[in-house]
């Protein structure tokens, strides 16, 4: 059988793997996917809309064979060995022009290996983020390719098709060279962490700290998910506040371990940002109070010994829910403000050629981090492009964040004074203060570091670099 | 010549190699240093006191041969090649049962290798960190050695002779396995920049929220020095504030540009310790703002849009100045803490088994990080031995905390309000509120990675993991 009819194969007919294909059938295109597991090649075709074509196969060679030139084939397998395993099996198969696309997870240092070495061979490969879950996968989700410009160009229409849509402009784009596509997947992953994180602290604050049930917390995420809060993990969290147990008929979210996992793609960023070097504090601090609620035994014995007391705020509740939505939306903008300008600093000094206007048109629909914010930020880089290191810097973002100002400083003030851990709130806030000072302290740790170390200073006042015997005037 | 007369060899006669060796020599150890530049071991040997034995040479042969066995031959080469470089010339010179000791800032993931690769040969290798400067090689350093425990007993000796003491102990011990000499010293710097980022923001609230002289400055860093704050950095910022410019006559601090360098150990510190994975925020945000300072033109502009204003604080200048003493000495706490914790969990993960009550006996003189503080960690592991996951845990500290509570709050408060980025500050207290809080609100980050995502979740009342298809009760 070789037949080439085929539009795009897929490796990998998991949920994701399935629904997206599913989702390009109904728009037209010819779709095969291969798994060894037969059943889920039957379950794919039983579920596929009628009259559209949809295949499943369970030899390679089957999916290879059907499928038109230049071949495009996606896989959507485990990150990791898995990725290059598949790569291997394909070889053999596919010849020069033909397009593979990693769909997954995958560390966009293993993504720009995979470039390289795919490239002498004349195979195209493209990492490509895709988020929105199960029914993101399905409906439309939002969709980040990245690698080579030329081979883009076969897969625009069906991904520009299968993807969410914003003001009837698709949630796809092409994120830039070689491994962009991964690397812009990676820090929405940690903005992501980060704005869940604020989440939390927010629904802490009002739920110890000013006494609102789980109906009350509904009505007010209702609230600000109607107004300009509005956003799929505000949305999300809203519909979380009213969901029964069960098991016990009482309010779910009650009843769950505060323990929070990760898959790591959180630390990634984390830990990418510190060797470009780019300071996204808040999704530092996101991975952190991960880890810190994985000591869920220290956190008891540590309660016990300092007996932390959260006392009931009194005063008027509808300003502390007030104080706090502002809060969060002036720290939800620092997370966004923080990945960008590690978007910004990555494309150049990695050599990807970033679209930033591009990144958050992307994001508009279809992924976790979803928010009428990037409306805003569409503007601020349709107006600046790439010449905008960070959005904080442009002036209609400034005047949100000016309004908010007031707000964001209470909410802190009321969750410090009582006990309530806001981290990244207040790493939010201390970001602000220090990228909006023109003079930081730091001249102090340049002194430090030049009288211990003898490690050299700049001056304000002079080029070159200086030295001090320090001490000298005791 | 081949006498065997030197009991310890030195490669790299830099400032440290030298007085290393100086310092050796001064305690009667027969010491001998190569360089391949001839004036630094005329220089060596110039600079040796009357009578002490002291030889500088410019062939590795002359400095292998004229050893006693086992040979004991520290390098202080820069890290990364060079060491791989010395290692290689000194192979075919050596025998088994020789002891390399590298005692630059090696990564341990690099002296980990380095130490696999010998051991084979049957050559033992040491990564050792040394900390305090030119003055501390000299007369005293705090030294971190690790790797072969058989090892260690030929070099203890002369360790212990040349450390700093406190309370006639020696400033250093035996670290761990492998690479426990490297982690322990990584570790330490990720401290250093977290409590150099401290006081950086304790000075910029003094001075631009409290309006606080330079002159005042030293007057409260001198009588913080003299009581239990007392500590090598607080004791050289009390100096710094007295130091006038060559050039100007003015005070030298002012005229220092305000971008702060680094060489890479925070970082490092901070991306292992999210591998382990570990918390240390206030590391984290230490290295983060180290690069907020050097986007200064950013900086600039988003001052001139942002306009924030620093009003000069009323009210009791004592009272503030109470409030940032007691708010140092908790978040300096804290900075240990989240360091020590991590060498607690590395031990284990590392298997280098790093005896913490030896971390901090060998951190109590002579290095960057000393302080009167640790005498107080010190009798803690005295007490718990490594069975203290985390300092906070103990009593006596869990004393000390609480009475600096309400004013490490007061402190965060006061900066928040006026506008004045307190990052590390604020890091540290909402780490203690969230790893003293028995119930965190992650549960609501396990909802919603549960409801977007399907990655399961645990319940606080059954074993098990569960899914919930979320929603269902809007």
């Amino acid at each position: 059988m070789e037949s080439q009819q085929y539009d795009f194969g897929m490796i990998g007919l998991g949920v994701m793997g399935r629904n997206l294909l599913l989702n390009m059938a109904d728009h037209g295109f010819a779709v095969i996917g291969f798994d060894l597991d037969a059943q889920k090649g039957v379950s794919l075709e039983s579920s596929a809309t009628k009259g559209t074509s949809v295949k499943g196969v369970t030899a390679l060679i089957d999916l290879v064979n059907n499928l038109k030139a230049p071949k495009k084939i996606m896989m959507l397998v485990p990150a990791g060995k898995p990725v290059d395993d598949v790569i291997e099996s394909l070889l053999p198969l596919i010849s020069k022009g033909d397009i593979i696309i990693d769909g997954g997870n995958s560390h966009y240092t293993d993504t720009l290996r995979r470039v390289n070495y795919l490239h002498p061979k004349g195979i195209h490969f493209m990492g490509m983020g895709v988020s929105g879950g199960e029914q993101g996968a399905r409906n439309g989700p939002s969709i980040m390719p990245g690698g080579d410009a030329e081979a883009y160009q076969h897969v625009k229409p069906l991904l520009e098709a299968i993807a969410a849509k914003v003001n009837n402009e698709p949630c796809t784009a092409y994120m830039g060279k070689d491994a962009a596509g991964h690397y812009v997947k990676m820090v929405h992953n940690g903005i992501e962490y980060a704005i869940m994180q604020l989440i939390s602290e927010v629904y802490d604050i009002l739920k110890r700290g000013a006494g609102l049930s789980n109906s009350e917390l509904h009505e007010v995420f209702k609230q600000w998910n109607d107004g300009e809060l509005q956003s799929f993990l505000v949305e999300i969290t809203r519909d979380i506040f009213l969901q029964k147990d069960d098991l016990t008929g009482n309010d779910l979210l009650d009843v769950i371990l505060d323990k929070a996992g990760s898959k790591g793609t959180g630390k990634w960023t984390s830990q990418d940002a510190m060797d470009l070097p780019v300071a996204i504090p808040t999704i530092d601090m996101s991975v952190s109070l991960r880890t810190v609620s994985a000591y869920k035994d220290e956190r008891v014995l540590a309660a016990s010994l300092y007996k932390p007391v959260v006392k009931i705020m009194k005063g008027n509740k509808e300003a502390i829910i007030k104080q706090l939505h502002d809060a969060l939306y002036f720290a939800t903008i620092i997370c966004y403000a923080q990945g960008l300008a590690m978007l910004h600093k990555a494309s150049y000094e990695l050599k990807m050629d970033i679209p930033l206007k591009d990144v958050v048109k992307a994001w508009r629909g279809g992924c976790i981090i979803r928010s009428s914010l990037l409306e805003v930020f569409y503007n601020a880089y349709n107006k600046k492009g790439n010449k905008l290191p960070n959005i904080l810097l442009d002036k209609s973002i400034a005047g949100i964040i000016k309004k908010k100002d007031r707000n964001m400083r209470a909410a802190v003030k009321i969750a410090s004074q009582n006990k309530l851990s806001c981290a990244c709130l207040m790493s939010a806030l201390s970001y602000f203060d220090a990228y909006t000072t023109e003079r930081m302290p730091t001249n102090l740790i340049q002194a430090q570091r030049d009288y211990f170390g003898a490690h050299t200073y700049q001056r304000t006042d002079k080029e070159g670099t200086f030295h001090t015997v320090w001490g000298s005037n005791e």
